[in-house]
């Protein structure tokens, strides 16, 4: 499993709005115990009310990693975060990216890592070597979050739900099998760089035997209804073999999200094929409840779609950000 | 998609039975038309009836590739194989290997490869970046063979297919989804060795637009009953968007191969769950039939159960090596 040096440093370059910051603000929400501070050119026009550090401040207050916080940026590295990366460098930490471009494509960083004897670490790129899954089962509980499409909430409810165990004093862990979870978790296995015959091995990699009221949350990827993502997520399903999933959705998507042509399918139909498919690893799967992104409706309508929802699936319908994942953590066993 | 240089040197290194020979058997029946000959140690105890030649004299004889015809060597590469390795490349051959330890990991080999300006070809290993799958529907027809376990007929049945389209003066061409179907086309792609972000895409790449009466034959990987590789043959399903699947079987097996706690499903249910998913990318996907390895069976027992079968699932049932394919794809529209 990859694992970070925490604690961070939140690097956000030249970004010139609050989106393209979306990564470090994950970041400073759900870990803020795992961040020092931030970090940025004059020319940035986001700040996240962060102890403002510059990597050599940073580094000798302990940091272990500079996290590049910026969500995307195209094709090249930008020239001017060069003299940031090395000085973090030089002052002893990782550098971790969740970029398309590898860091491991810049000589300068990559010689300067290598005197320094500090990583540069892709998180989007890592492939380590995992075994074949085996199929058996392992101990411990474990609860999946899985979507009707990518990109509809399947991260922020896993760590949610991992939140709202804790907060009825549950043992739970937050499984991160994407860049932005890995950063946030600190460790993690970037499921999709996974070579495809090694994907439900990678998955039982993830989520070890535990003890047999430790609840492992696993953050799903894709989704079986995307033409170019299924495999992923199937692949994760069946290594995760989990007791309990979790459905996420957003009412407001009507097709997957780039892919016009494909229909995203009705809840109870998307429910039934991941408890099929997920019951070859764990005959005793079962929903737990489903996670609705709701934020385009007013309290009455959700309200109303929700009473809807739970008629239909018989299993608590709750949006995380509204009303938490408590109504769905109340009601898993021994909880 | 990886292309090899073709015609090939067979070679079988110090071999103790026909088992180890199996790659090489299976090239020596499946393209004679690409195989110059064969090459072995003196302490070989295998002989595949080919004209025997040595590198230099098949590098004479225009060989492209020297391909390494063992199903699975140990760890490391045999130290008495490669003064031959090394004299293939020195004659202006690559090597094309289908062996887990890379060829590439041996310093010898990679230096006399790049002095003579030849490739070391892993086959098993090959990581071209492919595109993420787009799902848009392409011209020409598709039949993708699937089966209920791995390693019981597919890529025997995909060959058979193809020769049966082309006995009846069908257009059609084999796609190799592994290492021998590709040694055997001379192209393909190892799909089992693709970033699991890129399956499906992969799988579109490897079957592009065609004419309208075109069929691609699919060779199929692993099986959606499988917990270890399911994930393959979902991205591989969902890209190749077949409008007819052939589903292979061995009737003597009970269980997943080495995971004995899955069970080798009915073939109704596997029909079924393989036709569901391939709806994903193709409405009109249908069963075209059933391929059996029959070899347990006697006429009779034969007679019955595949009496039995096409009751059952209402489509030709057919054992390639004793009934050919031609009574399933007499079936085909056009055909």
């Amino acid at each position: 499993m990859l694992t970070l040096r925490t604690p961070y440093l939140l690097y956000l370059g030249d970004a010139r709005s609050e989106t393209d910051a979306k990564t470090a603000k994950g970041l400073r929400d759900w870990c803020p115990g795992q961040v020092l501070g931030e970090w940025s050119l004059p020319t940035c026009a986001v700040q996240l009310g962060l102890p403002r550090l510059s990597p050599a401040e940073a580094g000798a207050r302990g940091a272990g990693s500079l996290v590049i916080g910026i969500a995307s940026v195209g094709g090249a590295l930008p020239d001017a975060w060069v003299p940031d990366l090395l000085a973090a460098i030089e002052a002893g930490m990782d550098i971790v990216s969740g970029m398309h471009t590898r860091l491991t494509s810049f000589p300068a960083l990559v010689d300067a890592a290598a005197r320094r004897g500090v990583r540069l670490v892709d998180v989007r790129h890592m492939q380590t070597p995992y075994p074949a899954g085996t199929g058996r089962k392992r101990t411990g509980m474990r609860i999946a979050t899985v979507g009707t499409d990518c990109a509809l909430g399947k991260k922020y409810t896993a760590l949610a739900l991992t939140r709202a165990l804790e907060a009825r004093g549950a043992k739970a862990t937050f499984r991160a099998t994407g860049q932005t979870g890995i950063m946030i978790a600190g460790s993690g296995i970037p499921i999709d760089a996974v070579i495809s015959d090694f994907v439900a091995g990678a998955a039982e990699v993830l989520s070890p035997d535990n003890d047999a009221d430790h609840w492992d949350v696993i953050e799903g990827q894709g989704s079986l209804f995307h033409p170019a993502y299924a495999a992923v997520t199937l692949g994760l399903l069946h290594g995760s073999q989990p007791d309990y999933l979790v459905l996420c959705h957003d009412p407001t998507r009507r097709t997957i999200e780039f892919r016009p042509d494909f229909p995203v399918p009705p809840l109870d139909e998307a429910a039934a094929l991941y408890l099929q498919l997920a019951r070859l690893t764990n005959r005793q799967v079962r929903l737990a409840g489903v996670s609705i992104n709701s934020s385009s409706q007013t309290e009455e309508e959700w309200a109303r779609y929700r009473g809807e929802l739970e008629a239909l699936l018989q299993v608590p319908v709750s949006d995380p950000i509204r009303n938490g994942m408590d109504p769905i953590v109340s009601t898993l066993p021994g909880v």
